[in-house]
């Protein structure tokens, strides 16, 4: 990009946080404003030294800034790499062309290897708006991506960021497709197929939709933002680990999509099978078991949509050269009792070590899942991986693998429960016949779940379960009063969660 | 809404300019963020006495703001009518349910009349964020929205705003689909119709995405910002007037979704007939005649794409009660010379006083639109229409009432020429084959159109002119060295913006 060489200015701290976005603040009588023609919302090249970012400017008319000074947000101070005092050169962005191919997306034609590699590109560099991400994960959201394009954009995102390597032939991973309020099971897996001898080191990710992820749990008890060397040493040293994928910058672009996915509240099946796998092979996996819960409140409602879900993890699996197993699970219910990153870590504690108040249903989850791995790996026989699961979690050696991996990656904390809570009461007897996941979801969420790691809801009344009169159904926690008093505001305007007759 | 009484704050104007979006900056530790769980990018509700907006929360770490304080972008102050120190309430923003509808459509399902209701209104009550925006201008781009769909909008569009009505039956209008650079035939069309007596009170746009739109146009030479009392003062006295739309609130949802589309540079078949037919409806016309210029870099690249249109303009107009009439034309070229504000004006304006050097193409296309317009009213015989359109423009009958309008509308100056200039000379001889329209119109636009009403380009060389080596093909206007040197440095990094053989 050609550069005026007395596009200069010089940087001043407004402390302002724009989240994800770039902004910088300039006044609009300032030399450069007025030379280059800038206005609101103009698009800019921001340089220091070699680093190089994209920014939106907001005009400042007031005495914020003198004539000399620019302001920039937070993460653009970050990005930038600078400090108060320090010189910057703006410049103006020159049309960035594969928003050309988005374009031609949203108006119906079909993205091709290279469209995507350079959709995926821009992104990864922060070339685009957030209007602009949001028209991409737009047109490609629910169905609108065909399995050529959610292959090429998982090969496009695999090349976007790092690559691990193991030394091992066989390394094992794991995904549940979400949309099941709970169903924490990785960490009890992983803890089962390491202490088993074999190797699956597990990036996870942060919530998108949902009141947590699993890297949200797992970091109520440890570190999870590891660097690749430590996580290199943690595998080597444990055979397995559980940590946030973000922080090792395997399929970078996924991030920043899924942060706009997110506050859309959109989904889509391409950007989600792309994600998972491109994380998946960047990472170095070879072996893949893909969980897929379905039920009527789930993120997959039916059968029949997980059955061609299963086709095309299995498509794009075998063109990255992944070999990829799908279960298909019932999704009718939360797994676990807790909802949120502190309860639903509570729950898998419980499982591991083996208490008696664990819940049996992610007990149950976990040995099937962890079966099916220790079956596609070769080491046990087909029909004996849950057999053999079961019998390494009871004997108390998948918590004793569990305790290492947690020492490894930093250090191991019990969880804290949250400040404020409600608890639910029926007001009827009855017994319980339907559960709306998605709406327990969002309490929790309102509540402050993943933000307040404590926060969600504890959930005490499965399918099937006979309440009577004033029995408590799910408790609400929260760490602020006020999002306490919102996601019962928001209970309270809607119809039954929890169906008795 | 439910407000929480306490959380208040106190007003500092802090000077920022986030363009159209409404942002609320607070501090990280001020006690309504901790109790409430806000944090950057929450959307809240801001009240202030009887006016509530909703904004996008940018969290302070500075000591930009005190704990009692609350910065506004200037949008936000305007929307809000605050000033430094006025005390306002901040509570969550609900869940908007519309937006329910717009994920719908994302995943396929088509919109239906209530839905598109409810989404035109809470766009119209400013309640969804520019990521919101982008997602549905994105999902209803190009083909995506249906003749239903189509319909449905149009009509929640016109429910949105104010609505016109005058005191003659027959009320006509026009509308020329953009992508052709300079077709300003809307200022000599309007004073022609009016001069024939008939009524025809124009609301024009600005830009979307081309480098001028009438409404810019016309603003170098009158006032174009009246309220809807002085138009129909305008009107009740002229017959006619020439005016921006959006100050006088029709369709105002569609200046929102404009703006987004602009950003994105995307268009939207549904949208665009939507907004011309909203308009056109809003504004009390009984009687349109809308011109589709077909060419291979115009906005409709294909007769049978035209013809489309055309189907759905007529079957849309219907079932709002409106007579449309399509009129198909010739787009390989700009018309007239100029490309950005002033310089279109000042070919109109060399159309209407019957200069020797007016442009011949742009008054052809202007008697053929007025000549429709006549028969249309049934003033005119048909056939006859064009022929007395020539006679009112040739007689200085039209030169006349334009002049008058312009009066009324608040006065009349001559338009001024940009600062610096450059021209591009022809590295050899032949004739002219080829115009890429696209490409023109992006010079004309990074040159500064239409932000800097003088910049643009002006056209020297039509299609079939015999250029010699060294001869000016065009001429690039700014108000801005920066600029023009950008326009410059774009045009010299791509292919023949016109083709010589």
């Amino acid at each position: 990009m050609k550069q005026h060489a007395l596009n200069q200015l010089r940087v001043k701290s407004i402390g302002i946080d724009t989240y994800r976005e770039n902004i910088i603040y300039m006044r609009s009588d300032c030399y450069i404003c007025i030379s280059e023609g800038f206005t609101a919302l103009t698009r800019v090249v921001v340089v220091h030294k070699e680093k190089t970012i994209v920014a939106t400017l907001n005009v400042v008319t007031s005495n914020i800034l003198s004539h000399e000074e620019a302001g920039l947000s937070e993460i653009a101070m970050r990005n930038l790499a600078v400090k108060d005092g320090d010189i910057i050169s703006i410049s103006h962005l020159k049309p960035i062309s594969s928003l050309h191919d988005v374009r031609a997306k949203v108006y119906g034609e079909k993205l091709n290897d290279a469209a995507l590699t350079r959709i995926i590109a821009d992104v990864t560099n922060g070339l685009y708006s957030d209007l602009e991400l949001s028209a991409f994960i737009t047109a490609s959201a629910g169905d609108n991506l065909d399995i050529d394009e959610i292959t090429g954009l998982t090969k496009a995102m695999i090349d976007s960021g790092t690559k691990m390597r193991w030394n091992t032939k066989i390394v094992l991973d794991k995904h549940c497709v979400g949309g099941l309020p709970g169903n924490r099971t990785t960490p009890i897996v992983v803890a089962i197929v390491a202490a088993a001898g074999l190797t699956i080191p597990k990036t996870s990710s942060r919530a998108i939709t949902s009141p947590a992820g699993t890297a949200d749990a797992m970091e109520t008890v440890t570190s999870v933002d590891l660097t690749p060397e430590k996580i290199r040493e943690v595998v080597a040293k444990e055979g397995g680990c559980i940590v946030w994928g973000g922080s090792v910058n395997l399929s970078p672009a996924d991030d920043i999509l899924i942060a706009i996915e997110k506050a859309l509240d959109l989904d889509s099946k391409g950007q989600m099978i792309a994600s998972v796998l491109s994380k998946k092979k960047a990472a170095g996996s070879t072996h893949v078991v893909i969980d897929i819960p379905v039920g009527k409140t789930a993120k997959v409602r039916t059968e029949k949509e997980a059955l061609r879900l299963e086709q095309y993890f299995k498509e794009v699996g075998k063109s990255i050269n992944l070999t990829v197993d799908v279960l298909i699970t019932n999704g009718s219910q939360p797994v676990g009792r807790g909802i949120g990153p502190t309860l639903e870590a509570m729950d898998f504690l419980a499982v591991l070590r083996n208490s008696k108040n664990a819940p049996q249903d992610l007990k149950q989850r976990a040995l099937t899942i962890a079966g099916a791995l220790l079956e596609l790996s070769g080491k046990v026989k087909k029909g004996e991986g849950e057999t053999n699961a079961k019998q390494i979690l009871e004997s108390g050696k998948a918590w004793d693998k569990f305790y290492k991996i947690c020492i490894a990656q930093g250090g191991y904390k019990e969880p804290r429960l949250a400040k404020y809570k409600k608890e639910i009461v029926s007001h009827a007897k009855g017994t319980v016949t339907e559960i709306d996941n998605r709406k327990l979801a969002k309490i929790a969420k309102l509540a402050g779940a993943p933000k307040s790691p404590s926060a969600g809801v504890y959930f005490c009344s499965p399918l099937g379960t006979n309440v009577v009169k004033g029995q408590t159904l799910f408790i609400i926690y929260s760490d602020a009063k006020g999002e306490l008093d919102y996601a019962f505001d928001y209970l309270n305007s809607i119809n039954d969660v929890i169906k008795l007759q």
